[in-house]
């Protein structure tokens, strides 16, 4: 992520500590709440079997209500823990109202972690009650707090010259491929938004946090919220600069967790266009992007393009390989690998060299039609094995 | 695979040889005919890319005639060369064809490797031509002249009482999950198949080498052939002994793929029941079976079983986690994981000596119906990492 200076959006506060879920001496809860009432959008995994925190804040933001704060924890998800996780959330909901003086319902809870294991209440509410003796803490602290096998800490901040701010925080790193929203992502602004440009929101988070892939793995509690207390008192709309601020944020988020999946050592663009629908060229990219062995391939730098349309073969999806091209892209480079069915004579090292630097992008163009989908992943590499296949990562 | 005598079906003779597609001094081309001719069933990859010896064998398959020689090489798959590798492919049927003064639409051609690569057309020509001068070779070099990444021969022989013998050699190992077919497998026999037990193939493959998964790819070359020669007369139908040894057979060859799939060191059977359809077990099955995260945990014989009941979760498929259970399963022991919606008490030592052994089930019951689907998977190491991160395998 580009160098870039935090700035907070008005109103916001920002707590964060180390309460004992994660075993050594790191930030593992963290508070951020607003001093008045933040219209709320948010999108929530599709998995089937949803953490206790998803389907608490799923009713909050069904119900329409306006929020005052969100609590993270890392370390523990909070997810197929029966109706003892529906109750450890509440409590957490309330334990952080007790911090400004709300109520339950203005607080939406986020977790993130193992699968399966109580949460472990003692700490928490702890944790929780401390909150309210720190100073605030800058953004960083609560990007911190929310990591799990992420190596570094993902956050994106922009001040618009039209007088609002917008900063967000993400984890993301395994588990990684949403389908109705994504991994733990909160963006707060003091903007006030139009209820047009709310209903745009999910439109960006399908351009943003919806097209990333680690492992092709859903996680149980993909949650990203989207806080505005419109104390900038700078009313924005689709059609001011906002959407295109907000989009950048997005984007700056959803690529951090890319780059920092478990074990990547670089991010890969695979496009696909000339598609008959943009449902065949979403399937095409999304199995590129998830087939171990064009992952591997990335991973070691082979410009072994037979596994890529291998994979486009088998995305259920309609295409003459015959028609098709496939290419290599960095910058203003192109290397056409495939074409029209067969090898494409290239030279071999300039391919090796677009493959091994950390970002570059796969092209395959189908030649079928108008519609096309992009989709960032990563590669797959022996550490993914190494960070997951250690006991209970 | 049980220590086994491999018999020779009457009347089919096999050959195999190095013709120089692998780079050491190992079998890459092998013969198999029948002094007679041989009713087919033969099953192809459903990759939308067909390597070119598929489209040609599905052609004579559908066209119904009776094969006498099946032609396979392995180093080079023959898929995405256009129309010269149609070309090649009938070359090597030709030039297969007249080691038994037949014709080229008597043979079908297998081939298996990289992608994308011309057929080093001299090579094989010679290798075939060379083939006629050698004596009948065992079915262990042919099984020998397949391999790609496998590290043993995957052969499978019955002799039955009622004086039939069936042969079967595969190879598998990478790009493993077959859909209509499967990787590549030849099985012949002296028997004389009734149309009735002829339509019932498909069947029993689809009850073995279509329940295989070692990483979720479909090779754009999986092809499956079954030759009959009814050289020992003996005539059998569905309803006789055939139907359970041709299964056994199959089973052998199916299980023996995955427990070479690349880098695996462990066979996992994925269980599931209490579907309300078959189609929603299969897809919650193939979920589990292809998770990076479950097969990493499989790997490092970690019983999180959150992975397991996430992947169920986004397999698309209608269940309520309120109501699942998942055991671990080896022999006669069983582990209850998870229980109607949450974590249960277990051994986590016992757990972990089942996931350490060699071969166990993870079966999951999702008490909503009365269908269910099982599949054979195996673990994800970083052997496969550094297998298919090579250069061009």
């Amino acid at each position: 992520m580009r160098k870039q200076i935090i700035n907070s959006p008005k109103g916001f506060q920002v707590a964060a500590l180390h309460c004992g879920l994660k075993s050594e001496n790191q930030n593992d809860l963290a508070v951020i709440y607003s001093e008045s009432p933040c219209q709320v959008a948010a999108a929530f995994t599709s998995n089937k079997v949803k953490a206790a925190p998803v389907l608490y804040d799923q009713q909050i933001v069904r119900a329409g209500k306006a929020v005052r704060a969100v609590v993270v924890n890392a370390g523990n998800a909070n997810a197929c823990t029966g109706s003892e996780g529906m109750q450890h959330t509440r409590k957490m909901a309330e334990a952080t109202s007790h911090l400004f003086a709300g109520s339950a319902d203005e607080v939406l809870v986020l977790s993130t972690g193992v699968i399966g294991v109580p949460l472990p209440m003692e700490l928490i509410l702890a944790g929780i009650k401390a909150m309210g003796e720190l100073t605030p803490q800058t953004w960083l602290d609560a990007a911190q707090a929310i990591m799990t096998t992420d190596t570094h800490p993902k956050i994106a901040s922009i001040q618009s010259h039209s007088g609002y701010t917008i900063t967000g925080i993400a984890k993301g790193s395994g588990m990684i491929s949403p389908k109705m929203a994504t991994m733990l992502s909160v963006i707060c602004t003091d903007a006030a938004l139009t209820s047009e440009m709310l209903s745009k929101v999910q439109e960006i988070w399908n351009q943003t946090f919806n097209r990333i892939v680690v492992d092709g793995d859903m996680s149980t509690n993909d949650t990203v919220i989207l806080l505005a207390n419109g104390v900038s008192e700078v009313e924005v709309g689709p059609d001011g600069d906002f959407y295109q601020t907000f989009s950048q944020i997005c984007t700056e988020l959803a690529r951090a967790i890319v780059k920092d999946g478990e074990g990547a050592t670089k991010l890969v663009t695979v496009s696909v266009k000339g598609a008959n629908s943009q449902i065949d060229a979403e399937k095409i990219a999304r199995a590129i992007a998830t087939s171990p062995l064009c992952k591997t391939a990335f991973y070691g730098a082979d410009p072994n393009w037979g596994r890529i349309i291998c994979a486009a073969g088998y995305a259920d999806a309609d295409f003459s390989p015959e028609k098709a091209s496939l290419k290599l892209k960095k910058d203003d480079q192109k290397i056409i690998l495939f074409e029209s069915g067969q090898a494409e004579l290239y030279n071999e090292a300039e391919a090796i060299a677009v493959m091994q630097s950390e970002e570059w992008e796969i092209s395959l163009d189908l030649r079928q039609g108008r519609s096309s989908y992009w989709i960032w992943t990563c590669d797959l590499s022996h550490e993914y094995i190494t960070i997951n296949g250690h006991y209970r990562t």
